[in-house]
């Protein structure tokens, strides 16, 4: 009855210990469950279909707002470094930061499989609401839908973000310019290698531990010493690559990577020789990909390997007028390749 | 390859008839899902995991912004009178609508079963593109997710709005004061049952059709007549049963519904009465509950029946300092009864 995270099942609740049809269907049982579950981890807000912000005088100047949606359907729901529900409320955190936007408020929609343990539910609910603390936003709004068992995989999580962009902040891929100096924050392929360690019951030398993580700070703190940074971007899904062939394509400039300088864990990087995977192509949750102007990028550098999500901070290549929209890659042995976009499935269901 | 709604699958998607995990894993493929399918239907924007919206003056002086999310999962994807492409954007706009907001932006969220084929699934988006232009509402950020055959049902959409709530105006429920008139926009029961003919498979002596519209222009010429109008709610699942309550419970106030007052086609009461269905339980997608202050009435009224949302609109009952958070049905033969929120699981799915 009480779950690893300390979530103790409410009595009103206990009656079902699975999700049934019934807590889809807008009545008592629903409101049961928003009532007992929601409510205690969210908030009052929880109960009403739609929220009504006051945004306050800043926006009044200004009036931009971001606005990001990220479906989850990460398998296993929880992993080493995390779960469904911490991973939903990063993912659009992070989508947000990257844009230059302070978060304000999420909204959670659940899509929940009939049968899953009111245990898992609750647990996922209390990491989704430690997550949203730790990154200073609300979840505001809610809504649960159940199917039938055979239509889901216990549980989907979709979360949507808004944002404010404050005056004067504009990081956009099709700012970058020639010259610009490409960091990251910290060791690729982590998520993606935790993710793939569970599910295929591998067992690495060292464990490997998502490094999913809200970057809300580490930017905010970034822009605070750089706020002309020209663009940035979180790297989930397609990993690095994917990401800095956004960059290239978006600005109609080249890009080169020093291999050897993009941080990886010697045990990512056994693991991924080990499974045939590219680890500038795998998944991260809490990892980001800047493009500084170069006068700015020592100051940069060192704000971020002062801040706790940016440790590891490492330069690892450049923006170029040669080959435009082109991501090249300079290898352990000084050769060139081309980093491409990944083509199809490398790791279905990562987040 | 044309399908019913006009989609032609563009050329390069035809090499995957069908979904496949690779279309989600953030690589060339989901580009082309993306460059040729979404951008088509919603616009540039659809192209980025976030969008940048500039508001305009109206909000500065003002600041309310109203934000919901709903997640879709009705089945079957199509039904006579919508589809889950329409559906999601009606119930989006419409929630947003009962707040009294303009709607501003939309998400769309594609949780996507391996094996889908690709037609349905154009056949939704343009669906959806259709419903968002006609609720004058534009799709600005969206995510695509793919799982694995047998962990989805074809395709699940969440999608979240964004609307502007304008000065003065603030429909809330807690605001009902005894004596208010209840009113609904036209005949009940429609959305559920249309539903449920396709679903069982049954046959009644006349077609019964979805309801599924936007409620966004009848409330802006209702807020126009009288912008006090106390409360507004769509009835979406547990259908005038579970709003009323909410009215009730959120005001402490009673509510008395006239049960012949209350619009409900022919056909409908035949197939619920054959069904042991409630009409007043069941799900709508094109209807609202109205509190309106008595001395409005007559406005209102007049202006809903000659807007096309709103023909059938009908005054069925009232507020009152009696029976406080309880909503009493006056029955055809002139008893009492409570209407009562709706215990369980009446019909699965419906949205």
């Amino acid at each position: 009855m009480v779950t690893t995270n300390g979530f103790v099942c409410p009595l009103p609740l206990r009656r079902y210990p699975q999700i049934v049809m019934g807590h889809g269907s807008g009545g008592q049982m629903m409101q049961e469950l928003i009532a007992h579950l929601f409510v205690p981890a969210f908030g009052e807000h929880a109960l009403t279909d739609a929220a009504v912000l006051t945004l306050n005088g800043s926006l009044a100047e200004n009036g931009r707002l971001a606005f990001t949606t990220d479906s989850f359907v990460v398998n296993p729901l929880f992993f080493p470094g995390g779960d469904i529900g911490s991973l939903a409320v990063h993912g659009t955190v992070n989508d947000l930061a990257v844009m230059g936007a302070r978060p304000v408020a999420l909204s959670a929609g659940f899509i929940l499989e009939e049968g899953l343990s009111m245990d898992t539910l609750g647990q996922v609910v209390v990491s989704m609401a430690a997550a949203a603390r730790a990154a200073g936003v609300e979840i505001v709004t809610g809504d649960t839908k159940v199917v039938e068992r055979g239509h889901g995989d216990g549980l989907y999580i979709n979360t949507t973000g808004l944002g404010l962009v404050p005056s004067g902040i504009e990081p956009n891929p099709r700012r970058l310019r020639p010259g610009d100096v490409l960091l990251v924050n910290g060791t690729l392929g982590d998520h993606g290698l935790a993710i793939m360690s569970v599910r295929a019951g591998l067992q690495f030398e060292t464990d490997i531990v998502s490094d999913s993580a809200p970057l809300v700070s580490l930017i905010e703190t970034m822009l605070d010493v750089c706020p002309e940074i020209h663009a940035l971007r979180d790297l989930t899904r397609g990993g690095l690559a994917a990401a800095a062939n956004e960059f290239a394509q978006a600005a109609q400039v080249g890009l080169v990577i020093e291999e050897l300088a993009v941080p990886v864990q010697p045990a990512v990087m056994a693991a991924c020789e080990m499974l045939g995977l590219d680890p500038l192509q795998v998944a991260n949750e809490g990892k980001l990909l800047a493009a500084v102007p170069p006068e700015a990028v020592a100051d940069v550098l060192a704000a971020m390997q002062a801040h706790p999500a940016g440790r590891q901070a490492a330069i690892i290549g450049r923006v170029t007028s040669n080959h435009p929209c082109t991501v090249a890659g300079i290898t352990a042995i000084g050769s060139r390749r081309v980093i491409d976009v990944p083509a199809g499935a490398l790791l279905p269901r990562i987040c």
